[in-house]
């Protein structure tokens, strides 16, 4: 069976354990501190990060190499449109999400918030603490822009650039940083993904320390 | 005519136009001063980043997202192997040049010492610079340690990972931030990808204010 090394509310965790699920592959999980540089796993992975996939025989890091590893060898259902131009739309948002998204919210909100926390990293930055809020809006009303004239984040149908954006704004939800109000667009986009059976595992996570609202696992938020 | 919006030194911008160049894909050089925020170039492009691309009608950001795009819509030569590992692994070190060593070399020694300069951002942080240039040992070592058995990074052909790196390496190069003595293989490595065609555009960059030393454009340096 494959194995996922993985922290619960780490995004880009959370972005594999979707895809994973929605393509019906078994993996079990293993809680990683790799803040702690265990030595076992930095021989797993130089690069000390999690994600890191057993499968196939292999040992994987880099969620985007990943995921699309994944889409390529188990290909049902598909997470990536045919066209070059239609897949070149999913990569630039998967690289929005994991890249400028991560920088400007997650890292500011949840690492601040949640991270240093069970790091023992010391206390939120107060100021990246509201720079994050101020970039979400930014960000949430990004995506309603796109879901105006768009069934999907990247096109009409559901891609890896819906999980990339649903394991960001999950693993927000979890600390209640997301303003679902903001836009009806957006939140029904959020109540399609979030009702899919691949979510199911991600809504029973919980956190020692910080136990999620309870609109988090709700279908009907 | 394609037509690149861009600034000299940078990797993301530098992996493009290697892949552009290697594809003989003829394009337009425009440079970018996008911390100035334009509101042109903000209109072409949310993110507010380069490179962005206009090729095929289309306007494109996101450079892992464009040069998958530019090798599935232009496929020779191939930039990507065939099989899915295969795949895997030149995605993985794209991620890994683009993230891991972008933060941990090139953001502390590029970016401190040129970047802050030309956006009159103050001046280097020198702590910075000291983390950067000891972490480009351990860059340099596990490149040597992927290249003492495979002919290039990630495998036997050259791919984008080869591009990925060469394009960070080739910018800390133009200040003087590389040391070749420090591994044969990375260095005989550095000479077959800096001697091809593709190269030459590098190459021939100046940077007001920043001249190159000698060894940079030398074949034989």
């Amino acid at each position: 069976m494959a194995r996922l090394y993985h922290v619960p509310l780490s995004p880009f965790c959370r972005k594999v354990r979707l895809v994973l699920a929605e393509k019906r592959i078994e993996c079990e999980l293993v809680e990683e501190r790799y803040w702690e540089r265990d030595a076992d796993f930095l021989r797993r992975n130089p690069g000390g990060k999690v994600p890191v996939l057993r499968i196939d025989g292999q040992t994987m890091a880099e969620s985007a190499a990943i995921c699309e590893y994944l889409d390529e060898r188990h290909p049902e259902p598909p997470l990536m449109p045919k066209g070059a131009e239609a897949r070149y739309e999913v990569r630039r948002l998967v690289g929005w999400f994991d890249d400028k998204f991560h920088h400007e919210v997650t890292a500011r909100l949840l690492y601040e918030r949640v991270n240093k926390k069970i790091m023992k990293q010391g206390f939120p930055d107060s100021r990246n603490v509201k720079d994050g809020a101020r970039a979400i809006k930014f960000h949430l009303d990004y995506m309603a822009w796109l879901l105006d004239h768009r069934r999907w984040l990247a096109g009409d149908a559901m891609t890896m650039a819906d999980f990339a954006a649903a394991a960001h704004l999950s693993a927000l939800d979890y600390i209640s940083d997301v303003d679902w109000h903001r836009s009806e667009a957006v939140k029904d986009w959020y109540a399609k993904i979030k009702s899919r059976p691949a979510f199911r595992g991600i809504l029973a996570d919980q956190v020692p320390g910080f136990p999620p609202p309870a609109h988090y696992a709700d279908l009907d938020f």
